[in-house]
Formats: C-alpha cells, structure tokens, sequence
C-alpha cells in the first residue's frame, strides 16, 4: 500500500462563541404547501424561546401575494412577544419592506441578493446591480434607525440555474455589502450544493477581501449529509453564526430542487459536541417541531403562491 | 442580535493525494448475520477492483471459531486475484495469525489493539500491554519479510464499555507503534461517537507526538451523521488515508450498538466534490453492492458466532 502522501497539518481555531439562528417561520415555511396560522407561528416562535433559541428569523416583508405563507409579516412581527435577550430578525426584499418592518418593531434586517443574475432575477426580478442599489437604501435608512443589518448572498456556492457560482461574484457583493455598512455577511448555500473545501475556502476569501473583524454567517441547506461538515469547515475559516430551521424544513420556491435547511436539532447537538453551549434544551425543542409539523400537517392548503409562480416572478428568498 | 466572536480563521492544508480503503470484506462481513461465500467474496473483491478500488483490507486472521463469517480466510487469501497496482491487507490479532497471513501471500498486515482495556479485553482477550508485547514481535517479523503494516487503533475516540477515552492512551499505542517501526497509524472510530473538534484535536496531537511524517489513517463508523465531517477534520490533521466500506456495512461485534462503516460510496462522491481524483466507478460501485447485499441476503445465517459471544471473549477486530 501507498501509505498516503505526507503533508502539514492545518492549524485549527475554535471561536469562544457562536450563534445558532432559527430560521423556521421563514424559510421553514415560506415553501410549505399548507397555511400556518398567526397564533399557531406565535405559539411555535414561544415554544423555541422557551427551547432556550434566541435568534428568531420570522418571517419576510414581502408582497403578500408572492409568498402567501408568509403574508401575515406585519401582524406576526407586531405581535411577537418582547423577551428580554431574544432578537427577531426578518427578510427584506426592499424599501418598502424595510419600512413595514420598522413600523412593526422588527430591530433586525436581513437583506438579500442573489450571486446569480438567473436566481436573482427569478427571486428579486431584477438584476444583482439594481438589487445592490436598493438594498445601499435600505441599509443607509436602516443604519440611520438604529436597525442591525445582515447582509445574506443567496446561490453562493452554487444556482439552480447557473450550474456553479463564480466566487468573483460573491466576493463583489460582499464587498458591496460592506460598503454600505452592514453588521454582518452571510453566504447561503441556497440548494445545499456546497462541500466543506469550497466552503472553507469562499469564506477564506470572503474575509480577506472585507474589512477586519465583519462578521460571518452560514445559511445551509443540506443535500447530501454534507451540512455539518460544512458547519465545520465555515467555523475553521472564522464563521460563528448559522441559520438552522428545526427539523430540517425548508427549501426554496424559485430554486427547483432544493433541499431542506440545516436541521436546527442536528446542529445544536453537533456543536454542543463539539464544546459549545448552546443553551438550547432538545426534548423541548423536540415537542416545538411536532407542534408545528401538526398544524402543517392540518392547515389549509396553499396554492395562490404555487400557481403564480408557474406564470410571474417574485420577491423573496432562499 | 449579537453578532458573534470574530476570530482568526486557520489555514487550510490539501494533500496532493489520499488513499482510500475498501474494508468491506472485513468490517463490513464479520458482524454479518448471513455467511457469505469464498465464492462470492472473491466475486465482489473482483467487482470492486473493476470499480477501481485499489486498496481492499480482505479479511481477519482470526482463530476461525471467533469469527466464523470470516473463517476462509487462508484459502480467501491464496485465492485472491493478482491486479497490478491492487494492495491486499489483512487483520492480525497475533503471530499464528501473521504466519497464516503471510503463508497466503498477504503483502500488508494490520495490527489492532483497542485504546480502552475492556475492549481490548473483549476484543482480543489481553491487556493492551499484553498486546502490544506480541504485536511488537509480529511487527518486527513482519519488518524482516517485507510486509508492509499498519497500525491500528480500536476506540480511539470513545469505548462502548468505558465512554470517553483519555487521549494520552491513544497516544501511549500510537508512540508504541511507532517505535515496532509500524508504516502508517491508524485510529479507529469504533462505535462512531467521534466530532471532528475531536478528531482533529486527537489527530493532531497524535502528528505531535510521532516521528514526522509518519502516515495517519482514520477509520470511521458513522453513527450521527458526523463522519463526513470527521473526515474533513482528518484531512485537516494531516491524515490520508480513510477506511471505508460498501453501502456503510458492518459494525463491531464486540462494541454493542456499533453503526455502521463510512459509506465508501458517500466517501467517494464527498472527496470527488472536493477534487480528489479516486478513479472509483460509483455506478460500478453499486452494481457491486447490490450483488453484495443478494448474497447477504441469501445466506446461510451464522449462528456459532452469535451464541459464542455471549459467554466467552475472542480476537477480531472493530
């Protein structure tokens, strides 16, 4: 046997903290085919806060018409009980959805772009450069108001569409979100297409081409087991915050194919394995998704959303 | 939301190259509930060298009564094809088994001793001081005939009897074969309960501790998903070879509640995502599982081995 070519070891680090954000009242449910109910998203927003989460991505502020599922935004967003150390965030397509979200208390902004002109035209129907200069408005008004600003790039490591994603592309926005002042990069690996050598080395080259010290997010979706391996590979180049959504649910209504989120109970055992302490409690985050898969399971069908997409395009995200 | 400690990122490294080992007649058969045939062996051996397998661990050299499923072992061996380029290896619980091993014409023995003492104790029926006594005696033998070996380390990242493994027991074997003059180290995820923080740290630690350049190898059961991770840990740590076996069979007779082996076929598309070059055939590789899992299927049961178990200890391998 050809005992293995010989090489120099890595130098790993390990982050002294790191944020597990929910993600399943939006992206979670944004493709789901039944509707959940306002009081049926509080009671689930309640049950992960008492599951000890504390970063709640509820909903986005889109036209209701795109993505019915999610057309209560304002109500839900209005409603959210205020629990000392918990932060919701939510989507923003625009300014007139930066605007809605103020109005209903939201203190965090999610912007997005996609790194594909094809998925961002299919997602946003307009092209990356006029999202990019929207989304310059948002985050100036946003920075003004005193709101956190994530800026999410959707497609990064691979479009439904375009096959592969030139990291030149993600790197461009990234730098353009940092331009305009954001808190925080996030790469989304929309259709779970990534593997932790690409992973590794787009966030290495994000964080060298940004200013020191932005920090990084992961938005994974998992097609093939890959997902915390890449959880891993993204701690290694200097992520610390991750979007999951519990029991992997997800997926991305313009991006035919992809497969559910990073399951929120699967990474938080993962990485309290790995020495962190996520706070989260696992029993109880257990009876919050059979909760919810219950009134998924009983809701009333969607199909508005569903039959326009065939025919026009949209707003919202991946 | 906070948005989480930034750190330095750590430099990743590529091997050139990495190795992949089929195991699958080994690990993957001897905790088998059916037998399968030298006949059929053979005939899968051959269809994982036609999938461009290169590197096949065949067998255990095992009193036969130990592990009845792979009590063929002398006449499997003698009959094995000869392919240019093609490496056979064997388990070596002792110098009897050595003896037998290098009778049949097996070029590349594997030395195991469990890191825990009561699964070594279950496994082999000694101490490990015991064991490495006669291993030592098996490696320089093994040295004077020219036969390559590696060594191998049983529940190195966690025992079914004992839990966590000190690390400083893992190293302690390690050191010891390195000093047999051993070709390669190998540390075995016995029971599947290694995250690859761990993985890295202890392969890490492991590369400190040895000769430089000594080649590390990584054999994985995957029980939470977390072996691809760990994978791309130990490639991270410096090691280039992986254990692998079809269709993630086998287990550990000995280690209650062992899962399965990495898939071979998971491992393969993983490191081919990541620019590896295996030249394995992965619709060849399923064609020869599925004749595999037929035969599996079809077998007669073993019975012997089962019973055995329960009263009395013996020699194999996890």
């Amino acid at each position: 046997m050809q005992m293995g070519t010989v090489f120099q070891a890595s130098t790993a680090v390990w982050p002294s903290q790191i944020t597990l954000v929910d993600v399943t009242p939006r992206d979670g449910l944004q493709d789901a085919d039944t509707f959940v109910t306002t009081e049926q998203k509080l009671a689930f927003i309640n049950a992960l806060i008492e599951s000890g989460v504390r970063h709640i991505e509820v909903t986005s502020f889109m036209h209701p018409k795109w993505i019915p599922q999610l057309a209560d935004a304002d109500t839900l967003a209005s409603r959210l009980p205020r629990v000392p150390g918990v932060t919701y965030s939510a989507l923003i397509p625009n300014m007139r959805g930066y605007e809605r979200a103020h109005t209903a208390g939201i203190a965090e902004v999610v912007l997005v772009v996609s790194a594909s002109e094809s998925h961002n035209k299919a997602n946003l129907n307009r092209s990356i450069d006029a999202s990019l200069h929207q989304l310059t408005e948002v985050a100036t008004r946003a920075k003004a108001d005193g709101i956190q600003v994530r800026g999410a790039i959707a497609t990064a490591f691979g479009c439904p569409f375009e096959g592969a994603v030139a990291p030149e592309a993600v790197i461009r926005i990234a730098q353009a979100y940092a331009t305009m002042g954001v808190d925080q990069v996030s790469l989304a690996d929309t259709i779970g297409v990534g593997n932790p050598r690409q992973i590794y080395t787009l966030f290495t080259q994000i964080r060298t081409e940004l200013p020191a010290n932005m920090p990084l997010a992961a938005h994974l979706h998992d097609r093939s087991g890959y997902a915390l391996a890449n959880v891993f590979a993204a701690l290694q180049a200097g992520v610390t915050s991750f979007d999951a959504a519990v029991g992997g649910l997800g997926g991305c209504p313009y991006a035919p194919g992809a497969p559910g989120n990073l399951s929120l109970e699967a990474l938080t055992a993962y990485v309290e394995a790995m020495g962190f302490n996520t706070e989260i409690s696992l029993p109880k985050l257990a009876s919050a998704r059979q909760q919810l898969l219950n009134d998924l399971a009983h809701g009333e069908p969607v199909t508005s959303g569903h039959s326009m997409r065939q025919t026009e395009t949209a707003s919202h995200h991946s």
